[in-house]
């Protein structure tokens, strides 16, 4: 990045499909401590009580678990402009839409394996009610004391048929940039870590070993201190929720991380840790095949269905269409 | 801010005064974990483990305690033309020098207060040596393992006569953003803190209540956990060091801090927790002088000499005169 | 002490009044986590996720706050004899009642001081419901997940006129062994701290310096991390809970403290860490005036406040007729 | 157990035999932040900033790695005596020697599996030099602010033919009390955990799969807080010491552990977390075949070499014969 031009502010939110839409409700409301700040249709928007826009999570009632969408707010209206004439130079198939509960007008499209994104500007201001006010002024909301309490979204780890792909497509498109990336001996990249801002990365796509378009590994909220992180653990053993790997340290990014399948279906991270990436001239980390088969960064070997496990982000045929269509 | 036009990228690193430059040098390296990575003349350079550049801190030995100067790089050579330009079109008097070990010729001014900025971009990038080269390749350098284990600087606290005015300067000329302040009921802004990017501050002016120009209450570096601000305090006590206060949480900022006094004299801050600002539209919080009144996050008074102690930027005349420059 | 006979085996549990039940009994379970394991009369059992007992709260609706009793569990039924019959031998009034919901017959009577203790040694395994059935069956129940998240009632400390001659009592009468205590220089003993297990200490006597007798200090819950009692903090910060003083560490015992006050007026303590007594012939540790007026381990200066508040742990006159009858 | 007749006070220390003495000191000094207290011969004694004895690791340079003998401290002389009584009695062949540098004359025998024990009761209290004085009066030692800083020793686990076996030998002929055990569906103990005091477990064994007597499993050091183990993770990546499994928690007895190789060879535990066992009658929890299938308590399954990999506690033919001839 030669100049200080990223057009995109930061990961705004996710919508989840769960076809378990209570147990799923009950999970991210009584286990991750988010509260409910809105229900539209079939769908309940909650938030962490670090999150200043009015929700980073859609949950909305489905046949099958997955991503809807995510979307991604800009810095600017003129941002917001630049990106969607960059969209549109480039031959994507993008259109508007009234936007959810809690922001502005939408542009939507999809990436090149066909997952859904949002690009918007206006947004609402989250205000706490009475209930939730919280004591310090410079906090969205009370913290709950409830559950994991995690503060805000932190990234989406999709799946792709080609990493590379998309990463390229992120970085022209929407001008973001490459932080990190798993480079295997052949030249593919099996993994590909984006950022927006200076969070070491909001974005991640890691190869689908199954050949399928469109999936979702995992969303990942975030909490304050590791040891929130292995709290969280007890609270899931105790409630019966399938860990399915951590808590552990990742070697790419250092996230300290536990994995975890929520009702619904999909893998939801909780994490703490990482760095933040003050140069304005980082050079992306590459990581070989050989450095990868080490295992994370404490030694502990990926469990199977890491690798092969995940979570349709749109109808199959959807995303075939999208994919081929693009 | 309604673009994404900020032209600095971080705080870089600062020159602290010293007149016991071995005792202050242990407590860096030994205290806080620091590693020392480079030596010319009077000074030391020191750096901690997440240190993307060759030093944040240069230790330089003094008659007196004080800050020499404080850098922050910027994204772009451009970015630092543009600073530039913006003031000397406000008659801001710079003037260029050859530099720090570590990176280029940077761009010297004072603030209207009297403490002493440089601006500059080319930088290099740290490689460690053998000894201290990490285990994993996303790190500058090797965790220590040794006292507090700082990861990097976290940010300047100065003094100023008036905060709000230094305030207006480093937005206006170094398009800084406010994002906290204290404005007294009679419109004075008794502190304010401001962010060159998505840190919540790296730039700090609180009032000097003995009306000196040019001092500085603290500079702080940054743990990754509160428990590790926990252990630092268990490590000063069992090495005489005097801990001012804390460990505590702030209320603004919501900081978790412990503040102690290195043998040289200056107040050396150990920090952890806060919180991102991601709303590329974030309103700045005020506090008013009631809810000041009401101490630290949990409760905690501040101590008198909070309030009153600073060690001088720049010596009393240079300051003086700087100030009256201007 | 020369033999391994410590007839006590543990705190069991305490009686505490609050003239306001309802909103203490809010405390105690949703900002502690404890669990209501049952009610009868005026009073509500509550227990931590970690006590293999029924309870070890019994709150009590009352005039004034307060403490009604603390009870301490014997090794054995032997061990009860034993203690009854040198407390009889001593002259000390005591008589049997049938025991609180969850344990058999206990044998009261009242220190010098006039604080009334039960001993007894029938006790009844806590039974967790299904509900609250702990994942791990080495575990009394399940883990709460919601506020500070409690493991078990830790020590009491209470308030008395001379702690040397209620330190003696312990220590003859009741097997106990002093760990810690200050003597001051006229050879007064301002604070006592005694064990009857390898905890370093789980019954604290200080001076009351209003020269009033019977009065509770404060009663302390255990949390398994320091970063558990921060948290903690946060927590207390939402509910407007007054924190009088820390999170800190104590400088006696190296407790890790936080001093709140319930809503009904009396002072509890979240503390965690310190460290365990495993010497036979531990030697009691002496903390002279001068070394405590350096304040706690990190340097926290007291509040006023601590030294002088409590809570009659027996209504007034009743305590002066136990103190003049014994 | 009917009554407080424990005879033993605490596990006291262990004799480690390593064919790479310098490397494993290293690692004990560095890396766990241990202080050397003594040499004789071919031992370096060893200790945590919290040990109130001199030491708690003997390390004897040896031409393989495993255990020399293990020592119990016991409550007074007369508790000795009943001990040496308890084990003619019961035709155990044991004898006197003059006692390690740190502790009086100890009896020393084998369990029946072969290991090594020692009880004794006069012990030097540990007095720091000046360098290694602590700031606060209750606590043995200067806390290092090195490596991880370990407190005390806390467990031994050794590897049996027949865990039962060496179980009924402990409560019987040592006084110990059986916390938790793993008995199989056809009725063998698979692992045993022991205690003589308020700790759930000083001592445990597990069965040698590989049907070899008297060989170290691991043994064991305690850190205050489960986040000094994950910075221990972090320092020994940092330093290239193989970390075989963890960090993680226990389901048997809670423990949050990482186990690490040391360069001589044996597996050593950092461990922190559990829980104390207060009840006098403790029931032991038992756990079954299909209980322990499920993994820790997270759900990690045990890695292969945990359940293989062992160091001789004596040389083999040794322990052939004490088997045979006890």
């Amino acid at each position: 990045m030669t100049e200080a031009i990223r057009d995109l502010a930061h990961l705004s939110h996710v919508e989840l499909l769960t076809p378990k839409p209570d147990e799923s409700l009950g999970y991210f409301r009584e286990l991750l401590g988010m509260e409910v700040s809105g229900e539209v249709d079939n769908s309940v928007y909650l938030r962490g009580f670090g999150d200043y826009e009015r929700a980073s999570l859609k949950l909305t009632a489905s046949e099958h678990a997955g991503v809807g969408h995510v979307a991604y707010r800009t810095h600017s209206r003129e941002a917001l402009q630049r990106r969607i004439a960059a969209l549109e130079a480039a031959g994507v198939d993008g259109r508007w839409n009234q936007g959810d509960l809690g922001h502005g007008a939408a542009y939507t499209f999809r990436d090149p394996d066909g997952h859904r994104f949002e690009l918007f500007y206006e947004s609402e201001r989250y205000e706490a009610p009475p209930e939730l006010r919280p004591a310090l002024k410079n906090q969205p909301q009370r913290y709950p004391g409830r559950g994991a309490g995690v503060r805000h979204l932190d990234h989406v780890n999709f799946l792709a048929l080609d990493p590379g792909e998309n990463r390229v497509f992120l970085e022209q498109q929407l001008g973001m940039r490459l932080t990190e990336q798993i480079v295997l001996d052949d030249g593919a990249e099996a993994g590909v870590w984006l950022a927006c801002n200076q969070k070491s990365y909001d974005m991640t796509y890691t190869r689908d070993l199954t050949r399928t378009r469109g999936r979702l590994h995992h969303i990942a909220f975030f909490v304050d201190q590791r040891e929130d992180v292995l709290r969280a653990a007890d609270i899931f053993l105790e409630h019966g929720i399938v860990m399915e790997s951590g808590p552990h340290k990742h070697a790419i990014q250092q996230t300290f991380f536990l994995y975890t399948w929520e009702p619904g279906g999909n893998r939801i991270e909780i994490c703490s840790g990482g760095f933040l990436i003050f140069a304005p001239d980082h050079e992306p980390v590459v990581w070989t095949q050989a450095e990868r088969a080490k295992g994370q960064a404490w030694g502990m070997q990926t469990v199977a269905s890491f690798h092969i496990k995940g979570t349709p982000s749109v109808p199959e045929e959807e995303a075939l269409l999208a994919g081929a269509g693009r």
